[in-house]
């Protein structure tokens, strides 16, 4: 790949906010490199550093951003496609935090029981994979947990997805896809961060192989197209993310938001698209951790008329 | 009651936001009268103006604010008593906002169903009563659907509840009650609006009897005193609120946030907490309609030791 | 009182079911008086008694029943007067128990945490009060924490509310108050038991002050009057109650039927309803720990028209 | 296929029911072919045969069964080899039901909002495919919907998921692969119906492509081997299946029996598992629209140690 400009800053976001002030701007059309920290701005490098101690919420999940787009205006779609993702590092952090996570009373399911113990974990990049103890080797599968445009007027967190992208912690964030976020703010306002090098679905324990990363984007806009919420694109299937709690709640939204899309682009009267997601349609677990939960529905191309 | 100095704006806000600046400042033991708007800024005054025509999403439920108050640190704790509402027009608004509400699907509850019809309800106060159709007459409780500091680096949509106050919706904030805050940045930055009539627990519809007000404060500081979700206390009961989705987390946060105030303040410990409040608490739905859902978590006083 | 024909049982139902024999029968219009188990079936009688050494999961929650109704036919809605609760010792328990509760992971909220201290409490009954440790004084008041038909084709669980009724843990199922019950089978085979001598909002540690008891019922029919989900009649009350998860489900279920109700018998239409519940409806949460959590949707009388 | 044995039956069960009589009796090791009606019984076969007029709730998803095995005693496991499911036609049935379905307002999630138009949909089977309108074709991929042992003291509606299997839903109930059960009655009798042609995830209307069938299956028995959940296994996988509501404790119950298996018997200790399905999970998500909801967790057995 050619290379191409860079971004990169010293002033991390941690929200995703129409008031702050850009760090780059970009032209429709143009591809940069944009320079990622991982979900713990690089402060847990072994196991010894144990989150509560190292980690100063909600100073987390650093985000480079946000990038003005030149022209966007609201009621825009921001068009990115994900060109590349290069690992920047040959290890990645993993993390069991007190009263976070899949499997645990959170802050949101507030309970009396004990945190799990609180535990880091280090694995090496190796051959491809993600290399866990016991010889169990996970494919590397790179993407970015993180995108998203400002919303219009709140800033949110940047642990936190919604209807403006942000912390989906969706595996289709990835090379070779295309993701369209909601123009709500003038330029849009991107903001990305938190590549995982692999993830299960719901990225159970709440800590997906967390790792440093330069992701290479292009930029486009549909001027005058709007959308509700995040849709992805793959050479082989249309997806939207749905983010909200509880879990039955964010599968709705990305099934309304996908039937949507295929009656505005596809000629289906919604009742025909309530059939073919019935009979055909895919759901992905994105996250069920984050203080919002992430689902994304899918159907495969090869299912649509000509 | 005497008079105070009146704090009123003509730029309300319509998020609970660190990055605003103060429409006015008070000193810990002052009190203030503050003049606030109804939740559709009074652009709802008859049946034919419908929602969907005369309201601007996201610009709804104005709040006045933020006001600074002076020594409040992060950490500390803001003390707010209600010693005054006064409603500021003879009658009420209520509506059926499409796919908003607690019996129809909404943003979040994404369903193919048709909206519920729209209608817009103007309600006369009389005597003490809000009066509905056919001799249907509902004593007037008025209360702040809306008391909020500033989160620390969030800026929060003012129709959403969480640990900062905010959107609660909880008919408790009335007068004679005292209400307690986190603070999470320099002034604590506080808002309020949204005043009501009268409300039912849940407020069903979305839509309260929503009323432009006059509320007189004294706000307090508790230096030092760390508090992680919203507590009211009247004279005969302690309460903790706790807001997200769905309603059995709401109501769980604010059992151990009431737990922790007993545990705290009271002698109790965790597990003799755990049983009183399992014997002897109570609890109110505060809203099952906004973005998260509000419960309100309560003992009475004579259940406390001595 | 007057003395009523007593009905007991030594063969306790641990269902809600159309396969099994009635014990008694009863004649609409007829007041008899039923003997209850507590919740262990009187296993637990000292802070040693430990649920998971002397309960047998899921012989729990013991009913009296079922009772054949003369007459009733499925369509019909059963009516239940409650006339009296005796209390038939000077003591109750609660516990603790593994993986049970509110504030727990519990077999539906499945989480990798350790369960909570296993724990019994046996607290006496004095001068009309649960006495708790420290001198806290609890009222005594008393109600059946079930009662249930029978389903159409389904045996459930005695430990599991539902359109049925069942075990709903709702203290407004006390003295003085009306229950009103689906029939689904021919003599509708009454259940009840479970009786609590205080419980708060929620049942919050899963286990109310559980108590034996003799319960004096008066069993009406209303025939050919059908009804979705239990009705609750006070002296100054109507009130509907659903079952289900999650919490915000079981609210929804029972707001419905509340206002089908209005409509039914009170002239209302169902949008005038909607608002007199979102301006005056009350919400009780009946109980949020067993396998479906119980809410109450009530409205005062005196809110009805003439 | 050599021929075996076939079970049939002219008297549909539509419970799950430890009270029923068997219809047949098999011998662990024993291969034999199962004739399974349709979830409609047939009696949808145009588009005018309309579900509100045809049907008759509680009586649908007609099984066969209880098939009794042979040795079988509470605390094994039954283990099903599914070895062929033969589509007994050439058209399958797909409906939207009134208040039934993932994006509608249902008996659980009562709302206000009016039904979804009633609509049937037929479409023939050609070639290995659902032939869906506009040259839409589905691969058809035919599996059980349903398949259950009876719980220990319950009689469960056919619709209904639980601990026991019942109506999950879930396209893994396929040729190839392993169903293993919760045995908690002796002969553990076992039902199983509702052959589906194909299915989304979620079975997003509520009604997948239903079919009659003869399914082929092996039983075996795990001798005192305890289960609390159903377990699928595929060439290249293991999954466990919880069901309930929300979504996320039906993932949840999933994650934490997949766990348990990893754990006794892959040598894991459960912090490592937790890991492993953080970052190699998978999830299904079976059914969103039955009143209980069913997700499968899953782990490739290629990532399990040797």
């Amino acid at each position: 790949m050619a290379a191409h400009r860079e971004i990169s800053t010293d002033r991390y976001s941690y929200v995703f906010s129409p008031y702050a002030e850009p760090i780059a701007s970009v032209r429709p059309g143009e591809t940069v490199t944009i320079v990622t920290e991982d979900a713990f701005e690089s402060r847990i490098t072994s196991p010894d550093d144990l989150p509560s101690q190292v980690l100063n919420f909600p100073f987390l999940n650093p985000q480079t951003g946000p990038i003005y787009v030149e022209g966007a205006e609201s009621g825009d779609t921001l068009v990115v496609e994900i060109l590349g993702i290069e690992l920047t590092r040959d290890w990645v952090a993993s993390a069991h935090i007190p009263f976070f996570g899949g499997l645990t009373g959170t802050a949101d399911t507030a309970l009396l029981s004990e945190p799990l113990p609180e535990r880091v974990f280090i694995y090496p990049l190796r051959d491809g994979h993600v290399e866990l103890p016991r010889g169990i080797r996970v494919p590397i599968h790179p993407f970015l947990g993180t995108m998203a445009t400002a919303p219009q007027i709140e800033a949110i967190a940047s642990l936190v997805p919604g209807d403006f992208g942000g912390n989906m912690d969706v595996p289709d964030t990835c090379v070779g896809n295309t993701v369209r976020l909601p123009v709500r703010v003038p330029g849009a306002l991107f903001y990305t961060g938190d590549a995982h090098a692999a993830q299960g679905d719901g990225e159970l324990c709440g800590v997906a192989c967390e790792v440093t990363a330069k992701v290479t984007l292009r930029f486009g806009l549909e001027k005058g197209k709007t959308i509700a919420w995040p849709r992805l694109e793959s050479p082989t299937e249309l997806m939207a993310v749905g983010s909200t709690r509880p879990l039955e709640d964010a599968a709705r939204i990305a099934w309304v938001e996908l039937i949507g899309w295929l009656v505005a682009d596809y000629g289906f009267d919604r009742w025909e698209a309530y059939q073919l997601l019935t009979h055909a349609g895919r759901m992905r677990v994105g996250n069920m951790v984050d203080p919002k939960y992430s689902m994304v529905a899918r159907i495969e191309k090869r299912f649509l008329p000509a």
